[in-house]
């Protein structure tokens, strides 16, 4: 069946059967129907204010919106007799309130309107995906005062580097998912502004208040070029960059797990109910959900490069290119909020092996650092003091030995400088206390680090809940003309 | 409800409702059911071959597949209940076939058995997809037979460059779906091994006969590695590439055309039938359908960068990460073969405006190179020759003037060379007719072209049908049995 | 030669020679020569300030290191004998200051070395690429005082849509370079802290006076983890996604101009000085700058691609495939800003060719929107108007009419609204001017729009003046120890 | 100074520095100086077969073109003087052989010139890097033989799977490469086309002896359309896709080896000479080279990112934007090529150690599979002998059994089929023998299978041999003259 159309005037034929189905975007465009639901709500009072819609045509218009909603919502709708979610609104809406509903698109083209659907939508989900990250971060906090005093072998090259405590490897994601957030919100400020009265590319020929429906559709500022309002996508390529960060970020904390995890280190422990089998080996117990995750970030990186790549070259102003938007939009955003939303749970079931972890830390020479900083603090210079103890772990690599095992009187055949505190000095508890810098990980740093943690994330809390307050509600709008 | 799964031994707990939701990939593989069900059918009576599944058990197994597939088919069943295609035939044949169910999974793995379904079904799309292509290569034939007296101005960098036949143009994409048809063709045999026998990853403890499901499964070859074959994706990948390039030449022609229907240019008239009008402007006929493609060949791309960026640094074998391919090749197949078919109906429909193409070649001096090219066949040297007719044409552009209005003595002024045989080379079917070159758009050369064009298509069309012989069907595999 | 290296006591065996070359970054690294001297510089002051460096030393290496800068820019040094800027400085400094110069990496670990340098280099070209953005916006806003009456058809679908004043279209790049001056100094904000005291991933062993080193180096925060600080480069990857929107938006601009420079639209004349000829057809004047920069921009998309690849799934903290981030960040830095400083020449030069536009505009029905505006005025409904002339332009085309040219009898047949006020509401600069929402095209609204532009202008003048002082300089740090 | 070019006749005013420097590709181009010439002297000798160039001018020409390639090959031309490639040689030779140099543009443009030297480049490098993939094969057989006898374990989702053969390993990778020297194979007949005689894009208006040129530049076929030809990159790009995948399969293999490599699982060691240190740790032996090829592999995919978007919806036929090419392939050449090289090396140098992999396979339950698949062989249908064997480790891990360590009567409480015969069909050994499909692991299959191996690497090395005899030697051109 052929779909209905708006803009049948100067188009003679029929469209083509297989061209309709190409061209047609409700499929993905349904998913914004609450969106131009709202949006042409709040318009239709903004041209009731100017004339255009009297005052008894937007009762009609408006609890026609609402009925149509309900409908929606209630599946009463076959969205596949239509083009697009803004037909679909315009001609359900002339089946309830007449002639009045031809009206609702003057002024107006789907060129800017789709753009407030696209505003809307992202506006809210922002505020969604930071809360999927604040709900990740307080698991990272809970973790983090649970192993306060857990040594665990930080990695550098994949061979152990120096000991510091879990909590600050759990807190070196605080941050870079702190970041993200950051990065959201400047998402939020970048598209909060009003499209409405860009119309198709010009502006538009009716003086609509636009002071009006910036403030019953909540946006802080208004438009300020129908010609860049139309043709760019700017605010969605920024939220979806985004998103690829923050599966970046998750990608390489599933890696560490997916590798933690191994029999050969050991280090985590995820609940088994995370976990799936083998349908051919019955010992596995594979961290899919991990994996997964790392995939779903090529996923979202190739939806980055899909936005890209789509507007790259794109004559001014709106291209139908740009329709593919949303599909990109949509894929990147559920990808990253499902990895989120999991990845918190797994991570909340997760347990670190501390007498495994103890283990391990027995070997690989950790503590060499430290002993190089033993030798500078008695006077040798760095550059020396490095030589030195690389020169003695080579010897006791050689001779199976630990540092501690080295009597004294051999290491001073390496450097008069050692006595007898050195031992004490490369106590693991020594080398994570010397850890003093800001940003080290010694233990008092790290506590003051989770006290400062918590704190932002209540700031990030109070926060989100100003921000809801400048999405609009369409009970709101409606209500507000009664 | 929890899903139905058949690795439960060694896991105690039972699985997180949002995991279970989260790892299920029914919703994506379900598309490849009947390769799976055609592969599980070739399997058993590959073990009924060697004992394993009795003759009396291998009746009900392939009966009970066929009915599974009839049910699926039919949509009589709940794919939610699953977590995986192969689950879902594992168990509703249980269901039907009892015990004997139970053993159509010796010495296979989940991990080979994926590969075999992905293999059959890119053997069947790559033939789907060149049967696209070469529809639209009959299409271009036609188009170059109807237009073969016409000329067209060839442009680089957007300028009118030199006059070629409209053949002689849409030859040039014949030659780009060409390539894109032998890169199909070599992805056919590149992904044409069978996978079984290597089941998790080390291969089968069943000496199943690989010579036997090989003919079964009409495959050329026995795969050589069983860590390769379960832990590689590069023959998806391959032909994930040829679409991209599939898809980066439509593009390309796209462009073309959009440029060319501009109002500007006026060089096509694209049918109404395949435009769509605006919702406020009501005076635009708009190319929405050729501007989609060109958005769907940034998916497309982001389509390989996702896939390629999901195996970077992936260690062997099979990863869970691995599970998120077919999402990206079943995108990736869809908006190609789409794009194809539509493009196809698109250009058949469109026709070149020869009068307005007749009056925009009478500016451009698109002549120029030939007149240089007189002045060499006179005993110029190029170089000059080149310069001379620079300085011709600035002194023709300050004055209004085209190179034929020129008189002779003032042509003498640039050079002796000039003689009255100039006139008649600078003709545009004189233009033409001397690109005597091979690869040249003398109107000799290009029915040559066309000539040899219909024998490469007859050539692909008998392939194709030989590539068709070359996939296996599930009816034959049962029907043999009985 | 085998190159010097600063880390050779643990390793027995001499380096392969291909090893070195291939894991030598120095080609690369030696571009932030002057940031690992300042920083460097820094880092000896704060030791010094904790007594590990003594007074004494202090001059020494400070007039040391001052000698090397000095050396490096008149080219005495041989990149070529060291396997990076980090061992360079160190060992060239011991040939001037001896064993002093051992202790400058006391408690400093090349991992958070190169974060310092990198995060110097990015401020100071954040800088140096506003600049450029906001050299770029004058040359905008003077063009659009130039053309401040020219009217101008806005393209949608490529296909002339509504009419436009030039300055309307200068001023939609003018909005979306705005965004990207935003995002650079979000980037600088970002990447605004001391990484010095991380050491190798655990913090450094020092009780490094870190207030006192973020003052000499101009920071606002001091890096809050040491783990997340060596172990990611989100503030290059967010600079390089700048750049790709920079870039994507400079090659739509490209692509415009590139179309408008065509001799079928003639809307531009861009200066010979700016255009190349071919080396065989003699009357070719071709924008290659703007198809370079077009060219440029799928490199610059590509250094995102490739640094996000780079870092997905990179387990914690310092892994050496980081190393190759350099490389990538140099790339789309150089890139972009060639292609800012030349296309800010190329626009500056180019003028708007005001009689072929307004021919151009004559034909096109740019007016229809505002037919439909004006039975919508009269009273219709605008579902109803848009099909109204939709049907009076089909007929128009039929008999190659203008809308102006139809009598208001024939206008009447399709609507008793129509008056005689109907054709001055039809002529371009009525279009224009009824445009008057405050994003609209009408010459009210684009004079405050420059006005607005300009302030903004000047207050990003001064913002940058501002973030200059916020760059540390090596000289003023050697200078406050004298 | 203002750079020598070749198009001026034209173009009134000189260019402006700055564009000339921005336009210039002679920094990357001249990479394809050897190509230039070779492809001048085929070309000259073309036209002096059809009388273009007399049998004076050709020595004088062939012997400058000669004298040319000394002076840059001893650094003797500065390449700073020129625009491109194509400039440097015709303006170099008219130096040396006056006026006749100017003849040699006659029927070729820079569109068809640049294409020839970019196919004459690629040929050459295929086979480069066709013979580094086959070194590192030869290294990858070598090894396979050293441990012919070694078991390891097999690994999916990063735990430990089944017992495989060190080979069996080794040959996953080999195999991996044979694909990728395919598509290398296929790459080189699809770039083996002559595209002389294209010109600018509509042929050459000279009747050059394509089948001379084609000869003596020892192509198979001549290539077939000129607008195809000067506005394609395809070859370029399939050649730029093989490398990605060269380095994906790369970053894999990088992967394992680091993963191989770190204490915990110790089952490899990578040379030290292939190693590097800390600067400030001083246990560190750090496996750099194979971090920084999975590195170069992001910056591969890139590549590949880069030309995909450069060619994406780029109109017909040549565009500027096309120049960047170069940069990306030449990019992705090296990149590949180096890290083949070294890795080889590296691989040479690297050695399993049996003891430490030795130990680590008596925990992890490698043998689950074989006991599943010995209660099959009893009777049992595999998803309950599955089950049962879940069961069991279940039952060892709480009780830190190994499935060896159950007595009998222990098993028959799972399952009657347990014998005594079990005991010894759950040795390794066992477990590797029984894996006897084609593609699986038994010693008999692996060594089969490095047989075939060996016989593939002398036929590519003959193979190698018989392409390299199909790229053209400037010597043999000139000297065929005399």
């Amino acid at each position: 069946m052929e779909k209905n159309k708006i803009w049948k005037g100067r188009i003679n034929k029929k469209s083509d059967i297989l061209a309709d189905k190409f061209t047609a975007s409700i499929d993905i465009d349904k998913n914004l129907y609450m969106q131009d639901i709202t949006g042409s709500a709040a318009y239709a009072v903004g041209l009731n204010n100017i004339g255009i819609i009297s005052d008894s045509e937007i009762k009609g218009i408006l609890s026609g919106l609402k009925e149509i909603k309900d409908k929606i919502s209630s599946g009463k709708i076959d969205f596949e007799d239509y083009e697009d979610i803004h037909s679909l609104v315009e001609i359900e809406l002339s089946k309830i309130a007449g002639e009045s509903a031809g009206k609702i698109h003057t002024g107006r083209s789907r060129n800017d309107q789709i753009v407030l659907d696209e505003i809307l939508f992202i506006k809210e989900v922002i505020i969604k995906t930071s809360e999927n990250i604040s709900d990740l971060q307080k698991i990272l906090l809970e973790k983090s005062e649970a192993y306060i005093d857990t040594v665990f072998p930080a990695y550098t090259h994949m061979q152990k580097a120096q000991p510091v405590l879990v909590p600050h490897y759990l807190l070196s994601y605080f941050e870079k998912f702190q970041r993200c957030i950051k990065k959201l919100f400047e998402n939020f400020e970048s598209c909060d502004f009003l499209p409405l009265g860009a119309a198709a590319c010009a502006g538009s020929g009716y003086a609509i208040n636009s002071k009006l429906l910036k403030d019953i559709l909540k946006f802080k500022k208004i438009g300020s070029n129908s010609m860049d309002i139309t043709g760019s996508r700017d605010f969605i390529i920024d939220y979806i960059y985004s998103l690829s960060m923050i599966m970046l970020n998750l990608s390489r904390f599933c890696e560490d797990l997916i590798i933690y995890n191994s029999q050969e280190f050991s280090y985590v422990d995820i609940d088994e109910s995370f976990c799936t089998g083998s349908s051919i080996m019955p010992q596995k117990k594979n961290p899919d959900i991990l994996e997964l995750i790392k995939g779903k970030s090529a996923v979202v990186t190739g939806n980055l490069v899909q936005i890209l790549t789509l507007m790259k070259g794109l004559s001014s102003t709106y291209n139908r290119d740009m329709q593919e938007d949303k599909k990109i939009l949509f894929s990147a955003h559920k990808e990253t909020n499902d990895s989120l939303e999991i990845f918190t749970k797994v991570i909340k079931s997760t347990t670190f092996d501390r007498s495994a972890i103890k283990k391990s830390m027995e070997s690989g020479f950790l503590e060499a650092t430290d002993a190089a900083d033993y030798l500078v603090r008695k006077g040798e210079n760095f550059r020396s003091a490095h030589n030195i103890v690389g020169k003695i772990i080579k010897y006791c690599l050689e001779n199976s030995l630990k540092l501690k095992d080295l009597p004294l009187e051999k290491l001073k055949n390496y450097s008069d400088y050692f006595g007898s505190d050195f031992y004490s000095s490369i106590y693991l508890k020594s080398c994570i206390n010397s850890k003093v810098t800001e940003c080290g990980t010694s233990t008092n740093q790290v506590k003051i680090k989770i006290k400062e943690a918590k704190i932002n994330i209540n700031k990030i809390e109070k926060d989100l809940i100003i921000l809801s307050k400048r999405i609009p509600k369409f009970e709101e709008i409606i209500s507000n003309k009664d």
